[in-house]
């Protein structure tokens, strides 16, 4: 079989999704300090049951933005699948609530590795935590990728002149991927969610299908804050660079300085902080 | 038995807890948008995994404010024990970031119920949600309690002067519980952590050890959103006023118009909403 053929075979065996769209406000009545009665939109939270081949395995509290996409990437990002290609497909019907995930070939050991999410006796760090660490131990991100001072401030202004639920409805976290192969920084996708760990896993599910298509050094942008999770999960996709409106957490700088991820935070208009691997930072550029 | 003696033995039966101590800051270098370097503080965030009689149950992300209370609130939370009385001791040792949890006669089908977390294969909602929902089904808030305007004011007001990890490192979320029985409200417990999921169960837990001396009804304050977890979980405490600086979601609104929780938001300065119950104002007072 030619490499060509391969590469034919990879982009058909992608899941199938389905499109599942649901509003993401609603609207309330809320009482002022004046006691005056105000309409106000706030953000929907949905449950969303995930099942896989059938098997329930989790309830995840989401806006619902692009939840084919959050279900891939949080399977993705809890390393219980390796390639999007293990899925037949993933069908989101929002009037039960479910997001039923049809295997290729079922998922190796699923109940040791779920159950083991509380049930393990291992000593030290836990099973959730410490299986998202074992992913990132000898991950090291790729020494070459730079970002200017230009760039972080085209993304930054990008995202502040972004339509978003939070303007409408506030009570939602965003995230957004953005290729550095030019000058400006290209917004590949705009995610916003009641969970920012949602945010996150939704583009990580994104990023997996168009993987081919994306080129070059990736930032992630983040309007929460830099814990270990998040950084942990930018360097699961392989971005060096992740960019927060707000600070980080000790462990969230101790695992971007240790797989050499650039952290920024603190961006607002033309300020910020670089938290980690300066040396990614072309001054003055 | 007379009543006194039985209060002599609930007393008595509260769990040891030992007192671990940490450090909530850690110092790192920044590089700001000049190229100069900065030192700044930031919180730490650590892995404590809870072991239920010496079996692995979860590892909880936290700065580390009070983890025996945390360790206590989580428990009590996740519905996986219904007393304090149950437990003989909580002991945390931040050398190996471990708590060890001896009940008095174990828990309850323990293995089933966090097992269930992720593999039970219900309809509908998931363990996680549908097992928090099903603790406030038929719940429903005692109807007197109100709250005036003076007292919200005064409030944040308290919230604003604290001294805080927030205030020298950002990055954490506060929650507080006060006591309304006077007309300035008492602030019974303000604890931070890099969690506000972590920062509820603490007051949760401090609450359960603390219910005989605490006197009429409570609120509790969060900067964080009012998503339905954080609802639920003030519900589950008995406490009918929720007051954070942030919005709320369309499910933390629709758990608080359930149980008669006075959910209030944007709380700042003398500014607020009140999203639910808006009988529980007493205005102009």
């Amino acid at each position: 079989m030619s490499a060509v053929l391969c590469a034919a075979d990879d982009a058909l065996a992608l899941p199938r999704l389905s499109q599942a769209r649901t509003p993401f406000t609603c609207q309330i009545e809320a009482m002022d300090e004046n006691g005056q009665l105000r309409t106000l939109a706030i953000p929907v939270e949905r449950a969303l049951t995930v099942y896989v081949d059938k098997r329930e395995l989790i309830t995840l509290m989401t806006l619902g933005a692009r939840p084919e996409w959050l279900v891939l990437g949080y399977l993705r990002n809890q390393g219980l699948i390796s390639s999007a290609a293990q899925l037949d497909s993933i069908t989101v019907d929002w009037e039960v609530g479910a997001a039923a995930v049809k295997t290729r070939s079922g998922v190796e050991a699923i109940e040791e590795r779920t159950a083991q999410r509380v049930v393990t006796t291992g000593c030290g760090q836990g099973s959730v935590f410490g299986g998202l660490m074992d992913q990132v131990q000898g991950l090291r991100l790729a020494e070459s990728a730079r970002i200017s001072q230009a760039q972080i401030h085209s993304l930054v202004e990008t995202i502040r002149l972004s339509e978003s639920t939070y303007k409408s409805a506030g009570s939602v976290h965003a995230c957004a991927l953005f290729s550095l192969s030019t000058a400006q920084p290209e917004m590949l996708l705009f995610i916003e969610d009641v969970g920012r760990h949602n945010a996150v896993d939704t583009i990580a599910g994104w990023s997996w299908l168009n993987s081919q298509s994306v080129a070059g050094p990736l930032a992630l942008y983040t309007t929460g804050r830099l814990t270990s999770e998040m950084v942990i999960k930018a360097a699961q996709m392989g971005v060096p660079f992740v960019i927060s409106r707000s600070g980080i957490t000790q462990m969230g700088h101790q695992v971007a300085q240790t797989v050499g991820l650039c952290a920024i935070g603190r961006a607002l208009n033309r300020r910020y902080l670089c938290f980690s691997h300066p040396q990614r930072l072309l001054q003055g550029g």
